[in-house]
């Protein structure tokens, strides 16, 4: 983390290591260049959080996207203040970054609220701009023409694993907590969320990305994905209106299908225009500006239709066939995606207050409840997806619903999305979060329990003639 | 440029594509969704709109950063009004970004304002986030051992170049045209600038990159992106403070200096710090995020000392040596700068009013003569540095000192600067605007001319003897 230490005990001291310079302090009466530098410190704090936690994840094995978020609730409104919000509830004065700003400026109150507001704006919207990229880079990697091979096991386990969460939790939260309609459903959709990345990863570390099981469960991640991301698309849209109209659901979900849809049966179109306008060109950014003016007019067109822009990002990548500027993008996307998706998972974690689950405080133990009752339904609502497969004598049904657990990234966009719209409170949010973080670390050293209880109850001589087949594939497919 | 007619015509007509659901008009207070989609459908006009130019200007030979440049006259407050700021003095209803905004979600006209202000403030940020990787990548690119080779000739030929146009265009501008001091310091300084990448692409071109004129016309480019970068450090800082004071002067060209001087002190515990850090690192952007904390770092401290941020990103890039981890930077940082640096020429362009030069309004007179005299003064002030070479008996003085004329970006970001701190006003910006086209128009066929015609002088035999030395090398540097 960057070291304010270092900085900060002038400050304190009463000494001014800058020249005193009044004429500097009037001037500037819009603030332009002091916004500018709070989003540089912020984004510096950002970057630092997100490396360390990453870093920290990999280091014991768990996925690096999860120590990004946790880094997020450390830098955030939970723990140190150097990421915060004015939604939150909390003064620009409680900000470090502003403290920062106020030391080197000697700012006003007045212009204190207005740069803080004006500074956390942008980064909150370079956060929605680094969602709407993950998106679309999921969508790249995701394969429909993959999902034919394991076909219909797929799709029953991923319905599934869709509908069971999401009933259980928001019947459950209305009628055991009186959660309000709303506010349920979005919880409820928050638990349908698999994440392919997590659960691809551990898959290929135990030598199963290839076996049935795995099959099954990777071919239904991504119609979970897409599932997911309809589901999100609705309730989203119910969010922003604040009412359950049964019109508007059928409105919602036919509309968030028929985008998808018609993304995919437009896809030749968008495959030739992209590919022809990419060999058509000839200055820096051939590849990389046409890809990002049709996923952001995607997104746009999702928002437009009062959907999500994300789902327009996730159409945009989902139709970009396997093509040579198709996978030169695939190369150069990823250092944007670094560069703009860590401002996402960490303002996640650092909007998160996780202090409303503090169990010392008595208040808090209604929202404890939620949260444990959350996790329960997390886990049970995909363990049970095992049992949903079909005509597949002998195949090890717990490995599948233990696969579906991890929530992962997925999990972050709705538990980021529910907070933008206000309709979470602070402990529903707090609760899914950490529903999010224990879900994804519980799922990979439960699949390999599972798996090796399988394994061992086999055969040892078969075991060490698959032993080839059942070494470690790498894969680059990161949290 | 986007099809506006595709989606127009309805909302002429007084039809609505989208289902009336008033009961969105009233939700979202706050307006963030509808801020992110003016953000994402300005994106799309930008990135559009960059690379038409970008293309159209490869295609007649010119620098592609012109034709970014122009393209963002076109759809900005001069032309289309696709890409407009509320420091234009246009209304939110002027924009077609906020009308088509207007169309989808039935805004208020308070709620136009408050979105309008919102959504430019981010796409202000989102360019000067772009010109500070700009000046990063421009920074990483700037060897500064090259410079021995060519040592005091290049500097001399740099110094003069910087000198000259600055004290004539501020004491021109102050005499004849009676502009106030700091603008006219502003406008003398954005005369100060070469740009490296066009010089040294013609001179590629023609096969002199690595004949005496050309070591000495890029290295004296080079000192002048430093210099440069200097004096807009300083002359920003006067323009925020709205007077000249010999004491902040002394102050701010000591502490620029000590800056750049700083930092390449430190650059051996840069270099390290960045080297182990990057090796240390396992996880996804391993080397995208220590580099950007770094430049980030910088620019916020630039930034915090009263300079400017680009300053500070300019030593970052600077003093980080050549090293495996730096050169894979190189790459990395390719599609990032893509993906962000045309947000900054295309609204430098934007917000250019071009209008207050027609010639056809008498009014415009004045203007129109700031203009020529802007841009004799451009290009006699950097042909004189030709004749500042010593002890070169027979070096030809006049592609030199043509080879200096070209503005390009340097120029932009000065433009960029001094509009945003609202120094500049409209006929001073429109004529520096037009001086950095017109300069960066004229130097490439000047420039030819002054090297033919020597070639034509000299034996022919010579020069077929020296032809395949004269081939022109390919380089990959652009505008």
């Amino acid at each position: 983390m960057f070291d304010l230490c270092a900085i900060a005990p002038a400050a304190w001291l009463g000494v001014d290591i800058f020249p005193t310079m009044p004429f500097l302090a009037t001037a500037e009466p819009e603030g332009a260049p002091i916004v500018l530098a709070g989003v540089l410190l912020t984004l510096v704090f950002i970057y630092t959080a997100s490396k360390l936690g990453a870093e920290a994840a990999k280091r014991v094995d768990f996925p690096p996207v999860l120590g990004e978020l946790v880094a997020g609730v450390v830098v955030g409104v939970s723990l140190l203040h150097l990421v915060i919000f004015p939604e939150s509830g909390l003064q620009a004065s409680d900000s470090v970054v502003m403290s920062v700003l106020q030391w080197i400026n000697h700012l006003t109150p007045e212009a204190m609220d207005s740069i803080f507001a004006s500074q956390s704006e942008v980064i909150s919207v370079l956060a929605e701009l680094g969602v709407i990229i993950l998106l679309f880079e999921i969508g790249l990697e995701s394969d429909l023409r993959q999902l034919k091979e394991v076909g219909y096991q797929a799709a029953i386990v991923a319905v599934v694993g869709v509908v069971v969460p999401f009933l259980a939790g928001t019947v459950g939260l209305m009628a055991l907590f009186h959660v309000p309609a709303i506010a349920a459903i979005f919880a409820g959709a928050a638990l349908t969320a698999t994440s392919i990345g997590i659960t691809s990863k551990v898959l290929a570390e135990l030598g199963h990305l290839k076996s049935k099981e795995g099959q099954i469960i990777v071919g239904a991640a991504v119609i979970d994905d897409v599932l997911g991301i309809i589901v999100l698309a609705v309730v989203a849209s119910l969010a922003k209106t604040g009412e359950v109209d049964i019109t508007n659901v059928i409105y919602l979900i036919l509309s968030a299908s028929a985008f998808l849809l018609g993304a995919v049966f437009l896809a030749e179109i968008f495959n030739k225009t992209f590919v022809k306008t990419v060999e058509a060109l000839r200055t820096r950014g051939s590849i990389v500006i046409p890809a990002f003016v049709f996923a952001f007019l995607m997104a746009f067109l999702g928002n437009a239709l009062h959907l999500e822009a994300i789902l327009g990002a996730f159409a945009a990548g989902l139709v970009l066939d396997e093509s040579d500027p198709r996978n030169e993008l695939d190369n150069l996307i990823k250092p944007i995606a670094d560069f703009m998706v860590p401002v996402f998972f960490v303002t996640v974690g650092a909007r998160a207050d996780l202090s409303v689950l503090n169990p010392l405080v008595p208040e808090n133990l209604a929202g404890l409840g939620i949260a444990i009752f959350l996790i329960a339904v997390a886990i049970v609502g995909k363990v049970v997806t095992g049992w949903a497969v079909f005509n597949q004598p002998g195949i090890n049904r717990l490995a599948i619903g233990i696969g579906m657990i991890p929530r992962g990234e997925v999990g972050l966009v709705f538990a980021g999305i529910g907070t933008a719209s206000g309709v979470l409170d602070k402990p529903l949010e707090a609760a899914i979060i950490i529903m999010v973080i224990l879900t994804t670390f519980l799922a990979p050293p439960c699949l390999r329990l599972a798996f090796g209880d399988e394994e061992a109850a086999t055969e040892t001589a078969i075991e060490s003639a698959n032993a080839s087949q059942l070494k470690p594939i790498p894969v680059t497919t990161e949290g």
